[in-house]
């Protein structure tokens, strides 16, 4: 009996053109965020249970992969009916990163500004497009008070989109302080604010029509048509919210304005007015963007001055965003992005065990003027290497034979056309350069 | 009571410029692996338990970190007393590389070059130099069986130290079968082979006489003198072991001449009879990279062409190497090329709410030419600001105040030597350029 080949449920493997267009997204991500300024970070995959619990507990339980304890220590967990897990793989890069923080803060420039790309894992239900492993990327100002950390922010996704060639997303944007502001002016009490937050949310997905019904059935006709009049207005009634939190709408304004100001498509700027981006998470401004061609958001963020409260350490003002990495790559592959990927310039095909350290020789030669060439490695018959070489999806195939050899040149054989023709080393990298 | 901010034991955290060095490194033997025409990998961190523990289980279980059913799955498995984990994490990159090909093989290029560089886990004692997550480096060819794929494996690491500006390592080559053939011309009988080789594999750690008498005592004292004479011998005795095994003589003569002929340090490629790496994994020739700052190996490998056999594909020929990644790190961060990492160019200070969008604008400019700028978030004591650009390594420190943003130029302030000068944004670009 053999064992599977398939990957666990949820998991899974990546085939050479994906890995090469994951990798080149991955690595202008960095380069763009470098150019901020924004400094990488990377955590272990595997945290203590305390730590991916927090003091709450409960709440992430679920989402937790969670590895079993150890030899003698399991023993006596199963003996005396305690937890049978210490570890834990991590489900996102935020908690990690605060504890992070909360370690090396001091030693670290003030304010940091960090990115951490990797994966995480999440014990979540399989689902077309939802993963339980994925990769998250996220870019974080920590120290800073400044709403010019949300412009550095929100400038620095932007400018990774446009890096990508992907359309200049919508950037939503909105403040927490600003919707509890509103739900208290239109006289929602203080104990159905998330309720409300919660029936809001769903404006995106649900009818209008229900998503007021439901806000009237939770607090009441009155406050529910205060609120359609504030959140939900085609444009965005700036004295009708800046009477309600006058403090927040100035920020978003400021925050706005800087944005516009250095785009090329200030249009693409919003304000929100009912953008949640969860209910407990953030504490001031909060941001979205949004492409065309998904239903869903490309990635978010806002600011959570609550970061590292967990680990004992004082108030830490932070600001941070995502870009949710699966779903750009969904839009690069349909773009036809990711396409062509990681070809060789040209493959090297081997004539013979004799005459194969010429052979490597003008290999070498080609890649020290930067050229990828791949060597074919056993002397089998120059048609199956040929055919390695469409396999490939190399632009040449180059064959060194006893009269090649000889003549000290090498034959060179465009594989689109089928073209051949015997030249020297240095005309055959020109040759191969022209088209790489 | 705040949560402990120290990873897991074993497990670690990497500062911003450790990031960059160890990023840096991937990237480079990225690129040198595609350039002889490797194609990268990727499969999932989780793998079934059948899968890592393979047909015969046991020996594996201890070295991993097992993941704990999830819900009603676990409830059954306590209630039964059954397995309590069905997933776990990868203790190596070879094992996920053997369920790829198995499932993905016919659609890839035959012979197939690939390469994996990514995180596993192992459940061991953590102690000084060994971690429970570490990196792999690993490169493959599948479905060759000429001893070219050899030639390419080796070619390809060395080329890649020499990209490190690492000093070229001394490569030890043997061969599995020329091993066998030495023991049982030496009159090892085959139920001693292993124990034997067990011993000969100790003479890097332990000294001559006591391997010789261990030798002794496990194969009989004619046989252990025979493999003194043999495999211990100062220059390799070429016609005592092409007695023994002329097949293997010459294929590794074969191998060894190739590299020998494209190299520059063709002293570095020798013949080591006792070499071992391991017992039961290769089935052809071996090799192991020396470096003199480091006790043990910088990498190795060999051929085994059994890859593929707990998948229930049929017989696939294939040869691998791996790089030691944490240890090429230790090098490098020895010899000093791991400093200075991922400064930004220059820091762009904010002088007032009010300046910042002229301060973003010049930023972006400064960005579209290469260089990377780092905008201080916000409008905090210029002091501080200069502070942050010290503590970012930052060349230059940029400001723009009212003076300067009605003139159209900005103050270039070199942090080294504290010079300042106002001038255009192309000049700017051009001083800031030519010490990037």
């Amino acid at each position: 009996m053999s064992i599977a080949t398939t990957p666990p449920s949820g998991f899974r493997d990546f085939l050479p053109a994906q890995v090469a267009a994951r990798h080149d997204a991955i690595e202008t991500i960095s380069r763009v965020y470098r150019s901020f300024g924004f400094q990488r970070v990377a955590t272990s995959a595997v945290e203590d249970s305390s730590v991916l619990l927090g003091k709450g507990g409960g709440e992430n339980d679920k989402l937790i992969f969670k590895i079993l304890k150890r030899g003698e220590a399991l023993d006596r967990a199963i003996a005396e009916k305690k937890d049978l897990s210490d570890l834990g793989l991590r489900f996102d890069l935020t908690l990690p990163l605060a504890r992070y923080y909360s370690k090396y803060g001091s030693s670290l420039p003030h304010p940091f500004k960090a990115f951490n790309i990797g994966p995480v894992w999440r014990a979540e239900r399989a689902q077309k497009g939802r993963y339980r492993e994925f990769t998250q990327c996220d870019v974080d100002i920590i120290g800073s008070d400044s709403w010019g950390a949300e412009v550095e922010v929100i400038t620095a996704i932007c400018a990774v989109f446009s890096s990508l060639g992907v359309d200049h997303p919508t950037v939503l944007l909105n403040d927490r302080a600003l919707i509890y502001a509103v739900l208290d002016r239109a006289g929602v009490p203080a104990d159905k604010r998330i309720p409300a937050c919660v029936i809001l949310d769903k404006l995106d997905k649900v009818e209008r029509a229900k998503v007021l019904e439901d806000l009237s059935a939770e607090v009441g006709v009155g406050p529910a048509q205060a609120l359609e009049k504030i959140m939900m207005a085609e444009t965005p009634d700036l004295n009708a919210l800046a009477s309600a939190s006058c403090e927040a709408v100035t920020r978003l304004q400021s925050i706005l304005g800087a944005l516009k100001a250095g785009s090329k498509r200030p249009d693409r700027f919003v304000l929100a007015p009912s953008l949640m981006r969860g209910f407990d998470y953030y504490t001031g401004p909060v941001f979205e963007f949004r492409h065309p061609s998904l239903s869903g958001s490309l990635g978010g963020g806002g600011r959570y001055d609550n970061l590292t409260e967990n680990f004992g350490t004082p108030h830490t003002p932070a600001c941070g965003g995502s870009i949710g990495f699966e779903r750009l790559m969904l839009i690069l592959e349909e773009a036809g992005k990711a396409d062509g990927l990681g070809a060789p310039d040209a493959v090297m095909t081997i004539f013979s065990d004799e005459l194969r350290s010429r052979a490597l020789e003008v290999a070498a030669a080609l890649r020290g003027k930067g050229l990828s060439v791949d060597v074919f490695p056993g002397a089998a018959k120059l048609k199956q290497q040929f055919k390695y070489a469409d396999q490939k999806k190399a632009g040449y195939a180059l064959v060194i034979g006893p009269d090649e050899a000889a003549r000290g040149v090498v034959q060179v054989k465009a594989l689109a056309s089928g073209e051949e023709q015997a030249m020297t080393v240095e005309e055959a990298c020109a040759r191969i350069a022209a088209r790489a």
